[in-house]
């Protein structure tokens, strides 16, 4: 495939007082990334160039662009589409400030803005932080919010993906009562709708999905709990009479060690912690003497672009040791690459 | 340590239709369970016999016993506490019956009586199947009812273990709604009073426990519910001004991923899957080729006898086909000789 023809990634820096613009360093000095993508950060030029020449000691040249047609995307420069929003002087690694969540919020609007006029294939996004964001005056509780208001999206699935591991979810950041209350059967058909289409993008001609059951042993035909009679299996028999192979419910307890051993291409979970728990089970390695090893993925399905996350936050804790992990970047990249080949396929 | 002061462990035959009896016998052909502990099979003399040659091509002598005292505790001689209840010319392996319901429940039943009695040191159980059970007329869900009914225990907690990576749960087979109901101060309290007990009891002198939230993210402050504030964080510090070393709540999506890096001793789980998905994760291993394998244990705490099981069931599927994997059993029965030994210290 020539360079010309291979997807332009925007990777957003996120925040700048994280361990955002050291992740993108990283993973743009691995030469395989530029071997299936043109990557293009989207962020602040002084940040980039500080992180990389004081923190990550990284002898890339850095390449600020003000469109993307003056990106190079040669392996050893670096394109950063400069926002010029952060005052290097001012930034202090590892702080909440409102000029770090208005660089990181410009850069995630930035690359909704590029994706949707097809400027460039697919977003991928290094990690913010609420507080940052709010202080500086924009109210979303995260990426996913800000993605869905921009490009007017209503109906969405947080994904998560490990390995051969992934799990769409029906809700995320309400409690778990309100996360009962939401187990209705139209969202359920909607999110095994979502997650049929993104196996089909990433290639898997006829996916198998698994849906998770909400109460324990998916309440043993109603002894305890009838989310799965009322609402669950009625979802599961409307999708497969409109041809989705989705079985469902199986019992949440073993769905995912199923999932891992390769019995199904996808988990439909009923609420966050359900497929956050096994997701980052596998994809979170704390290691007290390594460090913290983080491989997995986030994915917003029903968007008109696409868009993957890092599964990690901001790390403050570590922003500026120049021990941060780019794998989960680097795995998102390699989605993305992957949906906008499929996309451009359609 | 000489043999007879080997703790002595009556391991149930689970239902006879199952794989029960044909993991007992794999089991007790390891050499090193007998290094550690007096194994004792409870169950159908006929059954064992009939599994060990047929089944299992094993050349072991088995050999009955009508009390404790007659048994030999020789590797190469499996002995069997022998019930006498059932007709193996009766018996179909796979199937639930009333004769096997019935020979498994007087199989736990006797193993309680025995470790009240103080003839044996521990139990550890062998799967049963609930309807069996049912068909048999004992109207019981499942073992730990069993063991509280006839201990006259009211306050228990399950715990499941593999590995470093243990957790007691709050409630377990109760509808999701209810179970955010049951998240109340004083069970959370017995329960990380239990928790600590168990690690004190396997040897961990200062046990570190971590407790989970019960909402995404520990509701991040109460932004989406009120149980970390009300109820959870009012029992983590009443338990630790009783010198309890507890930190909590814990996000639920990373806090099995920090104890199986070693951060902690045991989880606190609010409910039933919250516990489960990790551990069964870990513990369960679905492979297509392979078969699965099973590695995760149950304890009861709070019981005034021990009690371990297998972390799996009576799996009718491959009942008599050879195939059962004893891993879970061992597992379980050294565990079983660990906390054996600590009683017997105290």
């Amino acid at each position: 495939m020539s360079v010309n023809t291979l997807p332009i990634i925007g990777i957003t820096m996120g925040d700048p007082a994280g361990i955002g613009p050291e992740i993108c360093i990283k993973a743009l000095t691995d030469e395989s990334i530029y071997e299936i993508c043109r990557p293009l950060i989207i962020g602040d030029y002084s940040c980039i160039k500080y992180v990389a020449s004081v923190i990550c000691n990284c002898g890339f040249q850095i390449n600020p662009v003000n469109n993307v047609k003056e990106a190079r995307f040669a392996y050893g420069c670096i394109d950063v589409y400069n926002l010029s929003n952060v005052d290097i002087g001012q930034l202090h690694l590892g702080k909440v400030s409102r000029m770090a969540g208005k660089a990181a919020f410009e850069s995630v609007k930035t690359a909704i803005e590029l994706a949707l006029d097809n400027e460039i294939d697919a977003t991928v996004t290094a990690p913010i932080n609420k507080e940052a964001i709010n202080a500086a005056g924009y109210s979303f509780a995260g990426h996913t919010e800000i993605y869905a208001h921009y490009t007017n999206t209503k109906k969405y699935s947080m994904v998560l993906a490990h390995g051969n591991l992934r799990v769409a979810h029906v809700s995320t950041h309400v409690s778990l009562r309100q996360a009962c209350d939401l187990v209705k059967k139209d969202r359920v058909i909607q999110v095994i709708e979502l997650a049929d289409s993104l196996c089909r993008q990433i290639g898997i001609t006829k996916p198998r999905i698994a849906v998770a059951g909400l109460n324990p042993h998916c309440s043993e035909n109603g002894m305890f709990g009838t989310e799965e009679m009322d609402e669950i299996i009625p979802a599961v028999e409307f999708a497969r009479e409109k041809g989705i192979n989705c079985i469902g419910p199986v019992a949440p307890d073993t769905v995912f060690s199923k999932a891992a051993g390769g019995f199904y291409d996808i988990v439909v979970a009923m609420y966050h912690d359900q497929g956050h728990i096994p997701l980052k089970l596998m994809g979170f390695r704390f290691d007290q003497e390594k460090g913290n090893l983080v491989g997995g993925i986030n994915i917003t399905l029903g968007l008109p672009i696409i868009r993957v996350s890092v599964d990690h936050g901001t790390a403050f804790d570590i922003a500026g040791k120049n021990i941060a992990s780019p794998d989960s970047l680097k795995e998102s990249i390699r989605y993305a690459v992957r949906l906008a080949r499929s996309k451009n396929m359609r």
